[in-house]
């Protein structure tokens, strides 16, 4: 199917400059675009390659239109432009409701007739499934779950027992919600599990990576707010509050009881210590070392830069040589006072 | 379900401070906790909202037992008596013994009379399985593979041929376990696949966390003690040994032939060298980069701290002007012995 | 079965040395090797173990052949000569073709007579798999996914829509293959969602780790190249590039866009920026952040290595003192200019 590029303007609002006649049937890069694609330029990097674009029409901004070799729709947000679009032009494919003959679901749960569950999926007692959603082969809601409408989990997601779900959550392949937290008494030198009795509450517009993890709350609950979203490889422990809007990276691990504010933007491999409050619009770099409560919005980073090695060894030493760079510049005081007194 | 207070706290071995007729139903956070529920005060970041719980009953420390303006029970270990009558408050739900219908159970398994298996679980030939066992969903029990007695495989547990658990294991959702380890030769520039035909055993009282991977041996058997504890997204390599009582928080990665100690508690996303050893009672702090052997007992850590983006990079400068640093001190000292000399 | 130690010396072109007739039925590790196994020295740290052997032959490198107490087979690269008799030793089971009764393939896929398709294992519409594949219990392979000939699929691998596998891959258990990227547009504090229609596609000869994942590209793929071993738990985002017979380490993750190129090493744990561009043959040690492209061959490091806690505070403490010492040097040199005037 294709779309004349003035329509696809006027869905996003943008300005059209260029044969608005002219016909779309995909999306594609700058780089790897030809004739009946659109591309767009959002990320400064790629203006080199704008002149030479094979694309019918680019979505560009308003500092790039007259460097646009074609047709073009100017917008103040050309990643944004372009995902509407994309999502217009490559529609999801959406199963028909239904629950596969060979899927186990128990008869005392609760599916929407508009809910779909594939092959090998298993919908335990209790747990209550709302419409359309579409639960993928292999995928376990847990007993007492439950799902709003317009959920997707791809496949093989597993959901623990009592934890609850908004609307338009999707979940990717391997993610499990709801495993218990890593809590244990000591005695005597040997570890007793405490019962994890705490939910995994997730809002609405969630969006959670393959093999990302949530714990459930020891007591109360892990708690996931409206529009957040995980990239894959992610641990979230238990009583962990992630506030609405933020967005995590692959690879980062966040620990029991962390309270991450609104609209925070965390990078890869990050890691927290427990117990911490991270305030509304922190952005924390990958790989940062969160040891400590960050109350004021801004950037925070840590870690050390790649080098050769030769000179990460180099550096390594230098940080050891501190302690005798101080007793020698406290030497040279002392000298320097005591030539300044005879002279 | 309710229980007296007096009987909670024999039940504890804790002594009894007022009305042990007050009647507790559930155990709840000291900020949450309401009518009929039983909390505990553990933590000293806690303490200041015990004087405005409305909890009827606090488990308490000798130390807080004046500040506890309810009911309570005092014990030298609040936080091990609350991870006990929680357990006895909270049991957990118990499958009765069967093989669920839609399971595959192979002819030439053993599966315990008591034992449970779930839907599309998977057991394959020569696996035994022992009493009281639970096998939840879609997990898979590789051949010639041996469960003791009362293992609690949650739902979506992978075990590979040949593997051995002990009694009371539990193992949480996405875990992988005898995972061919990383093994390969080098053949001018292409990698040969070396055969990983050793196993992984597993003590009893082991508990794994969501989505962690343990790689069976190349040719010996990597070997998880009774008692250890792994948090969700761990990688446990080919050929490591961990120590009985250990405890490791999530993401963190244990490289191949590691020889970790008893009764270590090593933090989130660490990570150590291939071929290490790590003695008894070492507590690693999270994050740390494990370049060597620890031979001795105590605290170890890497990494740099969590600071403004500014003054990270200022760091990072500093850490490269350390060099001219040197040089302007030696410079100095020339000169002020050139100075002393003239004087 | 076993072998006469001359015909393996033979099979791995080595120089046999004593008494080729002895009989070797196994191989194990230079410390638990007994009578009838062959066992190898590769790491100068065994060496000291190599006299008191009992096993019934050595690979050895040409140096160690001297000190080698029992029969030997001399060879340029012992371990790889172990791999090569170990594969031959130590067969892999291999399943008949047939697709398991309790499997679920679409009639509108495309499975080899000579492929396996295990209980529960879901093969979907369009999809093509090879000659003598195995796709082990709990498997998915997503619509219009194509696999070569000879992959192992070892059990509860995710294969989404439209992926492309070579020959002779091999997936462990919890791999993702296919997830979509993480892909977002900002609109008011909002994240929009931003399809992912790019596809993964993975050479032959590839391995993956256990709990690995590899988003699908945006748009153009996602691409892993001939002879990549990934260990286990690594992320791999959208539209990275990995160059052919690289291999890397478990937990690290490689972030969007980033182009890795042929025969590099990296280490455990480690991260990538975005957008980056990593040369040929370039070694990265673990836990190393990669903060910018690497564009020569070498051998590159970052990170703060472990130390005792009390060490570490110190270090940490003397960064921040820098400022301070630079200080002081700078009123240092302008007092000795003083006295050097004064004099």
């Amino acid at each position: 199917m294709s779309w004349p590029l003035s329509q696809l303007a006027d869905y996003v609002d943008g300005e059209l400059v260029g044969d608005g006649q002219c016909q779309i049937n995909g999306v594609a890069t700058i780089t790897n675009a030809g004739s009946g694609d659109l591309t767009f330029l959002a990320n400064d990097r790629y203006r080199r390659y704008l002149a030479g674009t094979r694309a019918s029409a680019v979505i560009v901004s308003p500092n790039d239109r007259r460097r646009c070799p074609t047709a073009c729709i100017v917008t103040p947000n050309p990643y944004l432009a372009f995902a509407r679009i994309a999502s217009l032009l490559h529609p999801l494919p959406r199963h028909s409701g239904g629950i596969h003959p060979l899927a186990f679901v128990d008869p005392n749960s609760a599916v929407s007739e508009s809910a779909w569950v594939g092959p090998f999926a298993v919908v335990q007692a209790g747990a209550r499934i709302g419409d359309r959603c579409e639960i993928g082969s292999h995928c376990i809601i847990g007993e007492q779950s439950e799902l709003g409408s317009d959920c997707r989990l791809i496949g093989n997601v597993t959901i623990c027992d009592r934890c609850s779900l908004g609307d338009h959550v999707i979940l990717h392949p391997g993610v499990v919600i709801g495993s218990d937290g890593f809590g244990m008494a000591n005695e005597n030198g040997k570890w007793i599990k405490v019962p994890q009795i705490g939910r995994v509450v997730i809002g609405s517009d969630v969006e959670i990576g393959a093999n990302t993890t949530v714990d459930r709350g020891a007591l109360d609950d892990t708690v996931i707010e409206d529009g957040v979203k995980l990239d894959n490889q992610i641990q979230v422990a238990h009583n962990v509050r992630i506030g609405a809007h933020t967005v995590i990276a692959a690879c980062t691990g966040i620990s029991g009881s962390t309270d991450i504010g609104q609209r925070c933007i965390i990078g890869g491999g990050v890691g927290t210590a427990g117990h911490l409050e991270i305030a509304d619009d922190v952005h924390i770099t990958g790989m940062t070392m969160v040891t400590k409560s960050i109350r004021e919005a801004g950037v925070y980073s840590s870690g050390m830069p790649v080098s050769t090695n030769r000179e990460w060894r180099k550096n390594m030493a230098r940080l050891h040589q501190l302690e005798n760079i101080v007793q020698r510049i406290k030497r040279l005081e002392d000298r320097v006072d005591q030539l300044k007194k005879d002279s």
